[in-house]
């Protein structure tokens, strides 16, 4: 029996052993040649996988945060009016954000947890603020809601303002077309779909972006995010000459770009059609269990992440059988929702074992909470998702 | 013969096994039992390390230059007055970052490139500006120039400024008693003295500094450097309740608890000894091969770090030589002298054997390049010095 439990959480997901390898190498001088090979090799990567070869990559110590302020910080100057399409947690985090630089923040919510708002309804208010920049939250963390980011960007750029797409748990995983779709600036962290234990954030901007960045007329608020000193290290390395202004995360970028290599050697359709069959195979089990979920709508539900609500008379104790089962899940993290609701994040090199694993564990765990349903019928769900696709 | 080479440079330093081996494992949850508890370990040996018990840690996932930016973020106010003992680059970057947060900056500056300020000039101008904060650059990373930290904070302190330290190539190395000294804030990387891969910016915070910024009047102006987001997570982490912010960087607070854990092993006091033992073996070394060092004298020099000056006739070539003997040094830095001299860090697990071979290397390369030198010379002056003490 193994002794480890199978992580199922949206981020920190499970890495593969190459990638943990490249985590604990010693340690070489950042202007180490084999490091400045990795790291430029890391930026060309990410601009495949983010699908923007146009993109301006940056590569920066820290977390997904981080990569929500540093969007901001570089785009937003005070008294910018801002848009914020609202799905959850996140996009009021945006919101705040946003605020901290001086943004005029209109926000268009979801008419309640678990939807997002009409297509419709965002029209109208880039209609009337023409705001400079619009955000999108790919995938609500918080909640499994899914956004429709194609339909949203191409509105946002109809009006004029700049896409800017929360990608954190989604790229890599959800299908996102950054060129084709027209998105100003996606942004990531290392430990979502993308596959390294956590510690970077992971920006790709196009040229609209870094044209407003270049256009700015005041100085960027926050030191440490300004894209000033970190754009001609990105350059920099990608030329293979390093340059400096902090000490790059070696050995986090080592993982990067293992990890991104791994994500090519796949392929970003083939990558995107998986993460959609296991995706479906879970959420059929799920429902087959008899459990609602938080997204009050297929389409408007994530394929990296599920959030079923827990059944009538079981609550939160569940986690810790599931997890005695062998699969660790998360708890609700949405305030309005927290006791009602647990995550299954399904994102990176999640395979379908790893569903079948996952849902077998869910079903032993509700068993033992005394729910009742027919046993295996959650797993026979997955399957027949499974061999049909 | 072993095909890795020694890593003698102001960081990334050389790092245990123990330490790249926590960096190699398995990520788990940020919320699993083991990494809760060795979370809030580490931000309690953070304390002992810093040797401040009334202290508050913050571990945050970014560079060094990330910690400066957050004690300048969260200290600094539109308007307020601030004193920086310029010793150097990093004593710019300070001036700068404080500056970015509306702070009005009045720089002392060292005479010469490889000074420092006398203690009487930065007295003058505490007493005309009476600043708010004032920093100090324990060991300027560029020029191997070493402040007198204990000094600077008295006089600080007798002015009613905020004394905040930029430990980045010093703590864990160089001796500082953030206490007992009368320091407010002190700051560090993980790549430096703490033996740590890089991606975290390590920050104690005395309760004057808290104090400070809980009285602020206006918001922090960097939303993610700012501390009312981390401190509820940095409690509630020490008391093994861990709440959310972002997804802190498992891996590297691995590693952070286990060098912390070997650090206390040896103990401050020893282990400062050591550092000093070892510099003085090393600057021994360099002054009997006849070189002369960037700082102008003994009393201004760090006891990590050894800045050489090439001697006549030879360039940074000679550092190919010195790679190929074996050992991995740093070129120049500083703007106004960087072809004219070079860079040995030497902090952290750092030995005896492995200053013998840096000098060994040295002395390689100089023959190499056609430096005429009593062969063995600079060994001799080492040993003298590891054998006497």
């Amino acid at each position: 029996m193994k002794g480890r439990k199978l992580l199922m959480i949206p981020g920190p997901i499970e890495f593969t052993p190459e990638v943990l390898r490249a985590m604990g190498m010693a340690t070489t001088s950042h202007v180490a040649p084999n490091f400045i090979e990795v790291f430029g090799q890391a930026l060309e990567r990410l601009r495949q996988v983010f699908l923007c070869p146009s993109g301006q990559p940056f590569v920066i110590a820290g977390s997904g945060t981080l990569a929500m302020d540093i969007a901001a910080a570089n785009l937003i100057e005070p008294g910018d009016n801002a848009l914020v399409v609202n799905t959850g947690y996140f996009s009021d985090r945006f919101a705040a954000i946003l605020e901290r630089y001086g943004a005029a923040v209109t926000q268009v919510r979801a008419p309640a947890v678990g939807d997002a708002p009409a297509l419709e309804e965002v029209e109208a208010a880039l209609k009337e603020h023409r705001p400079k920049l619009m955000t999108i939250t790919h995938v609500d963390t918080s909640t499994a809601v899914g956004a429709d980011v194609k339909g949203l960007a191409a509105l946002g750029r109809e009006y004029g303002a700049l896409v800017v797409v929360d990608g954190v748990c989604a790229v890599a995983g959800e299908e996102m077309r950054q060129e084709q779709w027209d998105i100003d600036l996606a942004l990531t962290a290392s430990q979502k779909a993308i596959g390294v234990p956590p510690g970077l954030a992971l920006l790709v901007a196009g040229p609209r972006a870094m044209d407003a960045f270049r256009k700015r007329k005041t100085p960027v608020g926050n030191y440490y995010a300004d894209w000033t000193k970190w754009l001609p290290i990105m350059e920099g390395y990608e030329a293979r000459q390093p340059r400096y202004f902090g000490t790059p995360p070696v050995n986090l970028i080592w993982a990067l770009g293992v990890s991104l290599g791994q994500i090519l050697d796949e392929g970003m359709d083939a990558r995107f059609a998986r993460h959609q069959r296991l995706s479906k195979a879970l959420k059929a089990a799920v429902t087959a269990l008899g459990l609602r979920q938080v997204p009050v709508a297929p389409d408007k539900t994530a394929t990296t992440l599920t959030a079923p609500y827990y059944p009538d008379g079981v609550d939160r104790t569940v986690l810790g059988h599931i997890k005695e089962a062998g699969v660790i899940l998360a708890g609700g993290l949405h305030p309005a929702i927290k006791a009602q609701y647990f995550r299954i994040g399904h994102m990176g090199v999640v395979s379908a074992s790893d569903i079948l694993a996952t849902v077998g564990a869910i079903e032993k765990g509700l068993s033992q909470v005394g729910y009742e349903f027919e046993a295996g019928v959650g797993l026979a769900a997955a399957q027949a998702v499974l061999i049909r696709q």
